[in-house]
């Protein structure tokens, strides 16, 4: 009598997997609610978040984040969900390469987080010594880390809503980081070995080019900042 | 005798339950190999996958597909869990903008998926009329789908191993899509309304420039070929 009410119980069994009943309870248990599931912080997060707000009230402390930056930093830190490791609000940058493509030896002749003159930028160039001379435009970038794929989820399409198109994930091993990055850009080869072959003309478009794109890039930082108020 | 059986059988189920074995049997079968029990291909991306394979062969057909890449994209799409939606070798280009930042109505004078003579890129600003005109290298890249983030994670892998330093997930609104991307660029405004700033040495110094990366993105493709076979 046991054994056969064990082989109908187990036919049983086969029939429930057969007919997806099991299936089913499998996927009521496991995705019920995925992002909720998944989104618990682990002691790791919290950790290296405390961590991070440790490091970022030291770096205000010693006026290290830039001040355009800064209240879309605070405002992001001040949510339990995201911490910042690194931002920039963009800028405009003379560099100088000594060995083509290490850009470990690179140095920067001028770093602007702002509009530029002109003569700021011919003043940079005349440091430059040995190697390639590049122009360079560099886009906002704040690197956010988070502990759900559905807060990264949220944030990149208020990044990508604030005209920051260039964003995405960049790792998920252990803890997702979000890359906000815009799309202006310069990369600009000018001259090798102290020698600029464009000009002041040219000086004066590239200038020109830079600024407006500083001007665009200012616009989306304030509009990210008001958007991150719908996180 | 049957309805003792079923009933039985019901009661062996709840014990089953109660006693946690039909717990550990759901947990075995979702939890044993998450990424395995998560990574689930739905059918809208056996779908999309079929779509985007039949638009690869009329490609392919066309000879649409630069042949650097070809293997590559032969490759992923050989492998269930992949398929690409888009593939670039990687280029040397002369744009023209008409209107500042407008990318829309910009408009390719030349553009090469090799190594370029100097010649072929002044051949191509001579076309030039109206509006800001730009030298470009653009990196190689791939957009490749797929149904898990284990997959994606691999991917990312091999593909930062491979020299695509700028790889990342790019959307992951009911498909993950793992953009395939290299750090070589160049995106130079050369000049205005028909006239270049820098003269012929500098365009000779922005051609040496764009081969060596032109160098260096084709054997990052050959170690990317090699890679795959490791995912």
């Amino acid at each position: 009598m046991k054994k056969i009410a064990i082989k109908m119980a187990t036919s049983l069994l086969i029939l429930f997997i057969r007919k997806g009943v099991l299936q089913s309870l499998v996927a009521l248990l496991a995705f019920a609610k995925p992002s909720k599931a998944f989104a618990k912080p682990s002691k790791k997060y919290v950790d290296a978040r405390k961590k991070a707000l440790e490091l970022l009230e030291e770096a205000i402390r010693k006026e290290k984040i830039d001040e355009k930056i800064l209240p879309i930093v605070k405002k992001l830190n001040s949510k339990f969900d995201f911490f910042t490791t690194s931002s920039c609000s963009g800028r405009i940058a003379i560099m100088e390469i000594p060995c083509a493509g290490i850009k470990k030896k690179a140095k920067f002749l001028g770093k602007w987080h702002r509009k530029v003159e002109v003569k700021e930028i011919k003043g940079a160039i005349e440091k430059a010594k040995k190697g390639e001379i590049w122009f360079l435009v560099q886009s906002p970038i704040i690197h956010v880390s988070t502990f759900s794929m559905e807060n990264a989820r949220k944030l990149l399409v208020i990044a990508n809503q604030s005209g920051f198109k260039y964003s995405s994930i960049k790792s998920f091993n252990g803890r997702i980081v979000v890359e906000i990055l815009g799309t202006e850009r310069i990369d600009a080869p000018i001259g090798k070995d102290g020698k600029i072959y464009g000009g002041g003309d040219y000086i004066d478009m590239l200038t020109d080019i830079a600024n407006f794109m500083m001007e665009r890039m200012e616009a989306n930082l304030r509009k990210l900042e008001r958007n991150i108020d719908c996180l």
